[in-house]
């Protein structure tokens, strides 16, 4: 089976996706049509559309899938799809499928990197290096090993920092809004969120953002931080009361690390920036050649398994 | 019991242990006695010592130890102990102690840091982040999960870099002059040096430096390394050939880290610095907070151990 027209909306051919990528979609169509981003003709372009593939953050309302008779399946090119309005989709019988797990390990891996090039100074000890200035002086340096490191959110990402910081040898404790009590088999220990905030010397944020998680690091909890906390987050700074953090930055006993988020706004980052014990990465805790390479392969498997009538990361 | 005269060796009295350590080593003699390095009168004190302290790296030769009628313990402040005539002092009863272990988690987390700092390209991330660059585009970066990880020497370090790796879900191998079947048993396998060099993504040296080790690096397994791949050295350079890790290094395919030791040869640092592709840090991978307090707390333990009669981390 095959469709009778994908619609490629808002994705960047050529950065997004390798040439062997676009070849072997193209080939599951009987035709192909590229739309870049506000492109006026979308949707005239959806009146005939059976397959609809999009980027991150595309908005696909209720009326741009009023315009679609035909459409069947909505492939998202990312994690995330937010933007999409899944349930009249659903309604409709339209299929949305993401791309969920494929920079999983990439993230996690992240989240320890990060942590590591803080605690251990190496970014002091490279500069030094690289100067010729092979003196250790001065330089202060903290294990992972039976420090307590909390997860907060224990998805996919979440659970997998879980693992890797078992490894090290941490006191891994975590909070949920669900307990996951096999993961609690494998000694990672349910603590309630205050508690966990109290409690932990490293903190990775692991949650989906949702109504309930909106500013859930409030000023309360930002000040029951433990003095020398390191604190990781990968997920969307909505989850972050900015003015609070902004207050316990300016006590200067904790670090907050982020990965800037492309929806974050500029007002907050000039707000962060000026903390030093703020450090903000680009948007990288995804990137990976090895999430490169899953991106692909799920984005097409996703649409070979729909066609066999098997559909699989339906988010509807 | 308690010694009649402890004698401190070149060990810098405030940078090597703090005011609590010394106030209880001076418990465990009648009189202690610091001496500078290099002193003169270092043979006429160790007449009527029975208990001598050094530092890392100090001389303690045949006629040191036969001008010491008297001595029954050296206590040394490192793992290593290579300048002290330990054979000799066997033969003369004299028990010689080393703080073995106190900073292996110290080392073996450093070498995950370094590796992962390298392959997720941190130091450009942060760079760009701090000058509110927040672009990701252009970073490379790669994951430890399904990578082979090559470890050569399984002792006490070796083995923690193994279980990290593997919480990391690296296909962890190693070479060791003996099989460690308790380790095999728990997934990792044993290759031989030559393929293992061949084969690895990531490569940790963990050797300690003996005749039959000394070069084991040389042109023929430098050209055997993959191209792409991480190679972390944190034990002597002696371990190297000087000039085929630089003829390697040349062809600009892959990275070697290393954690710089004070006795690394100038002409040797000047060589490799020469090469971006070589990344030296000052001696940091010993150093962390909880390898300090174990380095203090074996130090003593030792003393009191050995005037219990029951003397511990004995090296001879």
């Amino acid at each position: 089976m095959k469709f009778k027209k994908v619609l490629v909306y808002n994705i960047d051919r050529s950065k997004s996706l390798d040439l062997i990528s676009w070849k072997k979609i193209e080939s599951l169509g009987n035709k192909i049509v590229f739309l870049p981003k506000d492109n006026p003709r979308f949707r005239k372009e959806l009146a005939d559309t059976d397959c609809l593939l999009v980027a991150f953050a595309t908005s696909v309302d209720k009326q741009d899938l009023d315009s679609a008779p035909q459409l069947k399946y909505i492939g998202v090119a990312a994690t995330a799809f937010g933007k999409i309005d899944t349930t009249h989709a659903k309604k409709k019988g339209i299929i949305v499928c993401n791309l969920k797990g494929y920079s999983t390990e990439s993230v996690a891996e992240f989240i320890i990197a990060v942590l590591l090039e803080n605690i251990r100074g190496l970014e002091e000890g490279k500069t030094r290096g690289r100067s010729g200035s092979y003196s250790e002086a001065g330089i202060s340096a903290f294990e992972i090993k039976d420090k307590i490191f909390g997860i907060i959110g224990l998805g996919d990402i979440g659970r997998r920092v879980a693992e890797i910081a078992q490894g090290f040898g941490a006191d891994v404790r975590y909070w949920s809004r669900n307990r996951k009590t096999d993961y609690e088999e494998k000694g990672v220990t349910y603590e309630d969120l205050d508690r966990l905030v109290e409690e932990a010397d490293y903190l990775s944020i692991n949650l989906a953002q949702t109504k309930d998680t909106e500013k859930i690091f409030n000023q309360s909890r930002f000040q029951k931080l433990k003095s020398g906390a390191v604190v990781i987050n990968t997920c969307p700074m909505e989850l972050i009361d900015i003015d609070a953090l902004e207050q316990r930055l300016k006590k200067e006993d904790i670090i907050f690390i982020l990965d800037h988020s492309d929806e974050m706004r500029e007002s907050d980052l000039k707000k962060l920036s000026k903390y030093e014990n703020c450090i903000i990465y680009p948007p990288m805790a995804y990137i990976s050649k090895e999430a490169g390479e899953n991106r692909k392969r799920i984005f097409i498997e996703n649409i070979e398994a729909f066609l066999k009538g098997k559909p699989q990361n339906v988010v509807n």
